[in-house]
């Protein structure tokens, strides 16, 4: 499988795909080049970053919404209402904006980034996609009584305590998770596909018998299916998808072409890379890999992309070529 | 050879290149990958669209200057040098801006990008990356007393007349060049590696007996290698490029991750794509390339690029693995 960028009948770019369709009990059902390969899980970690919320009780002891604990999951797109969430989960926990660490960037979202541009909005931490784990992450900080300050650093226990949660998820022990500085400076990690999908499977199936499949995993699944809208934004492919086919399936984008999801009703998770981390490209080798395995029809927006110039003129399209097992 | 996206030591992504280096004779001289891989040539076939200009008598007819004929040349930054002498070039031809049937879009220069959004400047058809090039077409129909209207279209007589040039240099009959629409409306041509650096080789050659290199060819390179500053602009690679080794090197980029270069002294072509279409690794990987070739040093612009977070923390970098034959 490869997305192809097209002009005029002929293929002028393209990027491979990677794919680990993989079970609750780690069986890989299905693959795409090689289900293997070990890279960063970047934003899709998020879910796993955000499980020790639920799983030490840090949801209760601050009454954290599900709006509130969907946006520890996204890569938001800094709509108004993701800014006002992630504002009212730090007011929640006496922590401000000001002890966000991430760094800020230009919205996601190519209309939110214009609209705020032409309007000269200045672009604080709170802006940051990653805001909303940031604030989780100093929830569970003040809920276990460790330090707010430095809490991105790989030795603070809020960052030792999210990489044992994905230790236990992806079942690699934590020593054979690479881990590196992600784009918002909190710790990511370096696993392989395979184990990302496991990882998305446990989240809602029947777990084989040497994994308990905590509570904590619906909380999070949960706030996720229930609020598409806040764990990316409008017109974005995490929320289309997951809009298009409601508490069916669970999308999470990663930076750098990786993108996971969740099958909910039948427990599979899948796992994708583009090699050379095209994003769109990822997204729509995503929604072609849930079309074949029976989540119909695709997106509108996540069909084959037309290529317009700068005439406005549609020249090509970005569309995928090939399906599972090729 | 690949193009390498690091992130804590650990490969994160990459970039496929092919390249063929050849010399005037057609002789295979390096390779990577596969040098006979078909893409579209996109901006770097401006030279010799603007062989016409040479090769006709448009540049004595319109007294054009080795500064327009660069520009006719370029995929420049929209700077106010650049947009300027199009502007005269124009004017000396008895057009306007509004004969110009480019597409506007943003300066392909960040800083300028900037500046000009900060300021709200109206982006226009002179402001294109490709408004030389137009211009350019527009003398030749002028000269020969073709309409000026569509002149991008393919059965236009100034779309016949390049397709004419860019055959006769890269030794294809017309035929066995595929065409599509490029970014800026006119034809694009899609031929494989090995022709595109064919075509460079033979510009600054000691010609082959059966091919005669004509005078036309010395004029274009001429004015690329005299005005690296018109070519691209401030902080571009075939800019840097081309500053770094005055008279030594024309590099010209094209838009999906391809780059071709002319080596004056050793007759050598070289071109050059990034499979999935980057084309900062384009140009990391010309530069790679040139060095192997012997145009040393690397200007420090095209060199290992840091990866930097939205915290300002270098998390990786950008850079070339492995030379030419791997």
């Amino acid at each position: 499988m490869r997305v192809e960028q097209l002009r005029g009948g002929a293929v002028e770019a393209w990027h491979d795909v990677h794919v680990a369709v993989v079970d609750a009990a780690g069986k890989l059902v299905a693959q795409v080049g090689d289900p293997d390969l070990v890279t960063y899980w970047r934003s899709a970690a998020k879910p796993f970053q955000a499980l020790p919320l639920a799983a030490d009780g840090v949801l209760e002891r601050f009454a954290i919404t599900t709006e509130q604990l969907a946006l520890c999951c996204a890569s938001h797109s800094s709509e108004p209402q993701h800014l006002a969430i992630v504002r009212d989960l730090l007011a929640k926990i006496g922590c401000s904006e000001r002890d966000l660490l991430c760094g800020p960037h230009p919205p996601l979202s190519e209309s939110v980034a214009r609209d705020y541009a032409s309007r000269g909005v200045r672009l604080t931490a709170v802006y940051s996609n990653c805001s909303g784990k940031h604030a989780g992450m100093l929830a569970l900080a003040r809920h276990h009584g460790w330090p707010t300050e430095f809490y991105t650093r790989v030795e603070h226990p809020v960052q030792q305590r999210c990489l044992e949660e994905v230790s236990r998820w992806t079942d690699l022990p934590k020593h054979e998770i690479g881990t590196a500085v992600d784009g918002c400076g909190v710790v990511c990690y370096g696993l392989r596909l395979r184990n990302m999908a496991l990882a998305y499977a446990r989240l809602a199936s029947d777990p084989p018998r040497q994994f308990r499949v905590p509570p904590s995993a619906f909380r999070v699944v949960e706030a996720m299916v229930r609020h598409p809208e806040l764990i990316a934004g409008e017109g974005r492919p995490c929320t289309d998808l997951m809009r298009a086919h409601p508490g069916r399936v669970l999308a999470k984008v990663g930076a750098e072409g990786v993108y996971c999801a969740l099958l909910v009703r039948d427990g599979l998770g899948v796992a994708l890379k583009v090699a050379d981390g095209h994003g769109l490209a990822a997204a729509l080798a995503l929604a072609a890999v849930l079309e074949e395995l029976g989540v119909r029809p695709r997106p509108a927006s996540l069909g084959p992309r037309p290529n317009v110039n700068t005439r406005g003129e549609t020249v090509g399209e970005l569309r995928v070529n090939g399906g599972l097992g090729e």
